[in-house]
């Protein structure tokens, strides 16, 4: 256990609210987040050295936990604590935080009730920029034929340890040379990539699977929503197939890490002219104005404290 | 992590070769099997102390590997070794042996190509008798709305670290007081329980689903098919709804563990009179002969070596 992979030096876990060093940070192997995925997560950052719109990713894990029927052991602002304990203990510009809430251990079996207890992993590392170049020119996707795991069985609205689905997905991406995978759900509708949300410029307009495809409500295509809306721009909330999306004018994909990423490539093809938009390009602008205003709101929020 | 459930005390677990208490098994947090239940695993047992069907086990565990693209970095032979390296260690009548192969650690990403060498671990524990009041009066199912992951989502029939489906649907038996629940696929056709094959008796016929269902091939399944046709009974694979099952004279569910279960009550109704019944008592002594004579081959071949 005592190896670390390289881009995890500098990394801090916090076990349970003990700051604990990569190599050391383990698990019981009796984990139900370990045998069975039995557990939820998030991933947050930092724009330097604040927490970025921590509340509503805090509200998404306790909406995760509600889905599997998991009462959090620890309060929001013990979290918040646990977080900026963390924080202060690295001197990353950006850092990347996952958080993750296992059901805990006990007997070994499927029944939840088993649980005696959950466990409180938090993640912190540095998050390096990404190449210019992915934004500068776009990546590419495949359409994957594995099948978004559908809402009846465990919604792709919870952030969960369950993640092969995706895993399976991305994995036939990077075996086609690609950077990601579009995922349909079983009507052969878009829902998302196997980490981030899809939209598409269609005309005048920005168009993003409603979460009824079955798809995680990402906080940052939420606030895309309301900013396109505030700002004029026609942003709406649409079933497509895979077909539409080819026909595209543009399209890109939004993550908390990515923000917006372009994505200029389709099966090999090329979307619109084969490079990044300025439907794209607007909309990204737009975004991280958004992020400036409200990093500084934060930190006076936090300040004020 | 120093604590450890009552039930484990005198488990044992073998991580990467190494024999280790329980209370000290742990995992790297970083380790993909705890991150995305990028794992599979497999669960076999002991009667007096040999390993029962120990190659249909290891042969499923490598049939789910490659369902996942993973390509197991042991022998079976080393596997083998590494299960009576713990068998030799422990001393009870019957053991309860967990398979667990992660994809390891690496940088935290989804996609497998990160992973810089797997996980290995074997646990150990002792299999007490489950409660003869079981086979006696029969147990209860509910049928859960909670859909069982399609196909070609997650394919059933890979033994992996994502079992938030089946957990989920557990959760809603316990707290309707059933044994467990009886889960359907998008069709509304009969699949399996949330961790054991079902079976029902309709005339004079002993049915259970086709794993083109969606369900996990049991290897008790398996056997019982085989069994049934070599003693001239009328056993098929055939597509059913939890409608017909209901209006069946026995419904049981098998798996290694508990053998041949009968099933009572479903959603609170009795299955034909409310007892076992003389289809499954049957069968089940039949798979009893079978398991007798099984051992002794397997502890010929093994005394043999």
């Amino acid at each position: 256990m005592g190896k670390i992979n390289a881009s995890l030096e500098g990394a801090l876990v916090s076990i349970n609210g003990v700051l604990t060093p990569p190599e050391e940070a383990v698990i019981s192997i009796f984990d139900r987040g370990f045998l069975y995925g039995d557990s939820i997560y998030e991933v947050t950052l930092t724009y330097d050295g604040t927490p970025f719109l921590l509340k509503d990713h805090l509200d998404r894990l306790w909406r995760s936990a509600q889905g599997i029927g998991l009462e959090i052991s620890w309060s929001r602002q013990k979290l918040r604590e646990f977080i900026y304990d963390g924080l202060n203990k690295v001197d990353y510009d950006r850092a990347y935080i996952r958080i993750i809430i296992t059901r805990g251990g006990g007997d070994i079996g499927l029944d939840p009730s088993l649980s005696e207890g959950q466990n409180l992993i938090i993640i912190f590392r540095e998050l390096k920029p990404y190449p210019q170049k992915w934004y500068d020119e776009g990546v590419s996707l495949i359409v994957t034929e594995v099948v978004r795991t559908p809402k009846k069985s465990m919604d792709p609205n919870i952030k969960s340890g369950n993640y092969l689905n995706n895993v399976m997905a991305l994995k036939q991406a990077k075996e086609a040379g690609a950077y990601d995978a579009i995922m349909l759900n079983h009507k052969g509708q878009v829902t998302e990539s196997t980490s981030a949300n899809i939209w598409m410029v269609l005309g005048d307009s920005y168009i993003t699977p409603p979460l009824d495809a079955g798809l995680l409500g990402g906080i940052t295509r939420q606030r895309l929503l309301e900013i396109g809306t505030s700002a004029g721009l026609k942003v709406k909330e649409e079933n497509f197939t895979a077909d539409t999306l080819r026909i595209a004018q543009e399209v890109f994909i939004t993550s908390s890490t990515r923000e917006i990423l372009p994505i200029t490539k389709i099966d090999g093809q090329p979307v619109g002219d084969g490079k990044p938009g300025t439907y794209t390009k607007k909309l990204h602008q737009l975004y991280k104005n958004k992020i400036k205003e409200t990093i500084e709101e934060e930190r006076k929020l936090n300040s004020g404290k």
